[in-house]
């Protein structure tokens, strides 16, 4: 039995939009699977009725009446909203009741409640989001997508360590080539930081580092030391060229539906919209707290929560925590 | 009569890509334009030979017998190489030789000679790079694109001066609109030296400061706050978005030609191609020091050397040196 837990007040548009993903999930999920539905139980019963038919035996709706909003400072929201959606998620996460935590809510909050409830693993010192950005060779995860947006070098080889094992479970790549973003491929190149986490990484066991990447290299997914399947980088330049990338997709779509109308009922167009669309790949995990927890988009929609339930089923049935946390105990230089 | 010197041996294709572009905008340019080609005589000679029928009227070939390489280290090439093409095409603007200098070499090199020769307009404490992003409402200038890759929160407010002035004169618009590259609109959000300079911003006279903005606002051109026409951030992300931008514009073309191969001789899917070619673009200013510069990408095509000599002109026609000069003696925050 794997159970699901998912932030019902977290997105622009809650609840409807996570009671009606939860409702998608689980029409596609094998039996065997539970989704928990978390927040105001007297909002989710009315988006719940709104769905019409839904299947309530593998459906739970557990009350929590505090709410965490968008602008809120994460470690006082955390602090000051002990039954918040998103503490009481993790709360059942971490009393054993439930394998996976979903929100599209505050990602500062999410990623401070994570930290403070679940704890990370021994050998990390940072949670990080890693963001699968699709390319046309194979999906590249950035790491960090914005959980952190001041890093050390000793944080960015961290972040190394994660993403390979995620690459390497849930993506069933066994060996995950490593780059580090920066603004030239030469050693000189870079800040104090970055020029200190390329040195460092070069001789870190258990990775595969490739050396410096430049942004043109992410959606390469090579470089010319080999191939690329995780880039590292801090959190506020992966926010910016994640959010960045998003809105690209999104222009480019527009301007080929202006462009050429007369193609766009075509099945090439409608996969390569599919393609552009963020909400195909359901949020990102957040990596390195003891748990499985999955941050998604406050502008979500259904899809992308359902999406995030099938990414979610994957990581717990791959045992990516697990291996984080005998990955990171066995050292390595992220101590 | 406005002189152009351009660097001959700095792209990846040296000197053919330079002559090539340097003729072609000889074909464009009315009378009263020179190009001062600056390098290796015997090899500029050579290309040039090669491209058949040339008007040696308006060109000249100014000799620099060294070459400055990708990988040098910027200071040390300044220092270790005084006769390179950078340095003596610098100089020529320098003794008042020339009006322009166009250099598809190492950036930092550029950077670095023409801090220390041309030397920066009072009030600038860097020189930063200002590429023009194309969007599908109207382009933004991100500054910086790269020349520096750390910022204190006084440049960041520089560059917003320098990125104006720009804006205001080359493109023609009055009232250009400011934001500051971060992860999120509100005032807490960032790390410390983006939240200093959000606050110095919003005190700043002469800026037109729309806030904090996210990736995904450059291409939208404008967030909640207003229209957006100049984006500042350090240059280490806005190298990263600026590389990613390039080859996510090179991944959509490559997926429309796979998709829709018959609607790629239409006129749209030209316009489509040329709108997500940088080369179109010609480079981009280096603003704050005394001088027209303008940096070009070392993988540049001739076309991309021909539209940095429009850009060039432009630049200079409009007096865009001159009103940095005024703008930034004036005082404002960046002092």
């Amino acid at each position: 039995m794997i159970r699901i837990a998912l932030d019902a007040m977290g997105s622009d548009d809650a609840p409807r939009v996570e009671v009606e993903g939860a409702v998608q999930a689980l029409r596609e999920l094998p039996p065997g699977f539970r989704i928990q539905l978390v927040g105001r139980t007297a909002d989710i019963a009315a988006a719940l009725k709104a769905q019409g038919d839904v299947d309530r035996a593998r459906l739970d709706v557990v009350e929590a009446p505090e709410v965490v909003g968008m602008g809120e400072k994460p470690l006082a929201a955390v602090k000051g909203k002990p039954r918040s959606s998103i503490a009481v998620g993790l709360g059942l996460q971490k009393q054993g009741e439930s394998d996976a935590f979903i929100s599209a809510g505050n990602t500062g909050a999410v990623m401070a409640a994570a930290t403070l409830m679940l704890r990370l693993h021994e050998g990390v010192q940072r949670a990080a989001v890693g963001p699968l950005f699709p390319t046309a060779v194979h999906p590249v995860l950035v790491i960090d997508g914005g959980a952190n947006v001041d890093c050390d070098a000793r944080e960015l080889v961290g972040f190394a360590h994660l993403g390979s094992v995620y690459v390497r479970d849930v993506l069933d790549r066994p060996q995950p080539g490593v780059g580090l973003l920066n603004v030239g491929e030469e050693d000189e190149k870079g800040n104090a930081v970055v020029k200190e986490a390329h040195q460092l990484l070069k001789q870190t066991p258990g990775i595969k580092y490739v050396g410096n990447v430049e942004g043109r290299d992410i959606l390469a997914g090579q470089c010319k030391h080999g191939r690329i399947d995780v880039v590292v980088c801090d959190g506020f330049v992966g926010n910016a060229v994640l959010k960045f990338y998003e809105s690209a997709g999104r222009m480019f779509m527009g301007m080929m539906k202006q462009a050429f109308p007369d193609v766009l009922g075509r099945p090439e167009a409608k996969q390569l919209f599919k393609f552009l669309d963020y909400s195909e790949y359901g949020g990102a995990p957040l990596l390195g707290v003891k748990g499985v927890v999955i941050i998604c988009h406050g502008a979500s929609p259904a899809r992308a929560i359902k999406n995030a339930v099938r990414v979610a089923v994957h990581m717990v049935e791959t045992h990516v925590d697990q291996d984080i946390g005998a990955e990171l105990a066995e050292g390595g230089a992220a101590r």
